[in-house]
């Protein structure tokens, strides 16, 4: 398995793969791609390998119109450009076993419809701190995570693993079969934090402010808690929400 | 004493009272103002007046060159310019007795050197939902808590009492006498959160990232404590810090 731990490196220059037998090549070296921009016109051969073989390293693929390519001044793109990621986005499974090795109690926390890329900072530094183990993310729907999220994460986002899956319910499924159960924050729930129990195997699933968690998903948590508030008044900002989640965990953990 | 809590109204397009007269007598009505441009080369009687009022009443002046007026886009300036607020500001003593008058156990937060617009909105909206009766910040070296400053915090800086003083080594000499007990947030501290007590009056001074509390301010605090954490890393987010904090005590209070 990788490396997937403090990785201590600085912020470096966002950098791009150019035309289609580069990316081919980046794909095949395991080069740490955060996604392929396509042009939706182009098709062949080489086309469906590219498709493969980011289909298989899970990188997503996003087409677009040429002109978006062309904006990104850079020659002979034959419509077909990658962006190298700046974090070292890890395997779910290789995580939890990793973690279940050494001894410890795995902590994860899964990132439902939480794109803004501020928020995204804060819950890294936040995730962190509290020593959570993995930051699950859906490889759609989320911005890349460039300069600015590392920025904003004062750079915890290149030292926590971040797991890109192309599903949060098969996620789940995965963690439900290493024994790990899932909590979701949701401020309608009838149970509160500070009697919800986090010193097990945890995963705590986070939505977005307006949208909350997928109902799909909420459907196969085990468990949903909240955060009991004395004001009279709509939510926290998701990033102040699960600091104090991760805090309460910590909290609970530390006390036992 | 003016009302102070739950101030429910929209936020509105930010508003300007143009010229001398104007500011004059809109300082006489007591109207909530953010601050006052005063163009720096004017002199004479009636600025003497406008600095009188505007200093009994707490409000800033900010002397400015005449082009930052101009830039306003208004016609007669008189080189003073008046930004009306938003925010209802209240007198710190007025705030501690009418809670104390309630009944209720004091609970203030103060804001030493946070300037970001961004963190100020997530701490109000914290302060809100956790009940802080107060939150309170210098005059001076923090913006106009502006419409931006009311969006991210979701309208919480409308809804909690705000007390701008044009010191905060006196506001805590002045919460000394009340009986409140000033604790410092303090990465550095030995005691945990978890062992400190905020079940009594408290106050809880919360430093900038980068330069924490002042260090004359700190002196005069009653106790520091730190929020312990697992990971090796820096600091979190001011405004994930606060929101924790908050909800710590939120926790000690409901328990008892």
């Amino acid at each position: 398995m990788k490396h997937f731990k403090h990785q201590h490196q600085r912020p470096k220059k966002s950098s791009l793969v150019v035309g289609r037998k580069a990316v081919i090549e980046a794909l095949q070296s395991g080069k740490n791609l955060d996604r392929i921009y396509l042009q939706a016109t182009v098709h062949g051969e080489v086309i469906e390998q590219i498709k493969q073989l980011a289909a298989q390293q899970q990188i997503p693929i996003n087409k677009v119109p040429v002109e978006k390519l062309n904006n990104l001044n850079v020659s002979n793109h034959e419509g077909c450009v990658a962006l190298i990621s700046k974090i070292q986005y890890q395997n779910l499974q290789d995580v939890i076993s990793f973690v279940v090795e050494r001894g410890e109690t795995p902590l994860l926390l899964i990132l439902d419809g939480i794109t803004d890329i501020r928020n995204i900072g804060g819950i890294a530094r936040s995730a962190f701190c509290f020593g959570v183990h993995a930051i699950v993310i859906p490889d759609k729907g989320v911005g890349a995570l460039n300069e600015d999220a590392i920025t904003t994460s004062a750079g915890a986002l290149e030292q926590i693993a971040v797991c890109r899956v192309n599903s949060l319910m098969k996620a789940v499924d995965e963690m439900h079969l290493n024994g790990i159960k899932v909590f979701a924050s949701e401020m309608t729930a009838s149970k509160n934090i500070t009697a919800t129990d986090f010193t097990i195997p945890a995963a705590i699933v986070m939505g977005s402010e307006d949208k909350g968690i997928a109902p799909s998903l909420m459907k196969i948590c085990d468990e949903q808690f909240k955060i009991p508030m004395t004001g009279d008044f709509e939510s926290l900002n998701v990033s102040v929400a699960t600091g104090i989640i991760l805090y309460e965990t910590a909290r609970q953990r530390t006390a036992v």
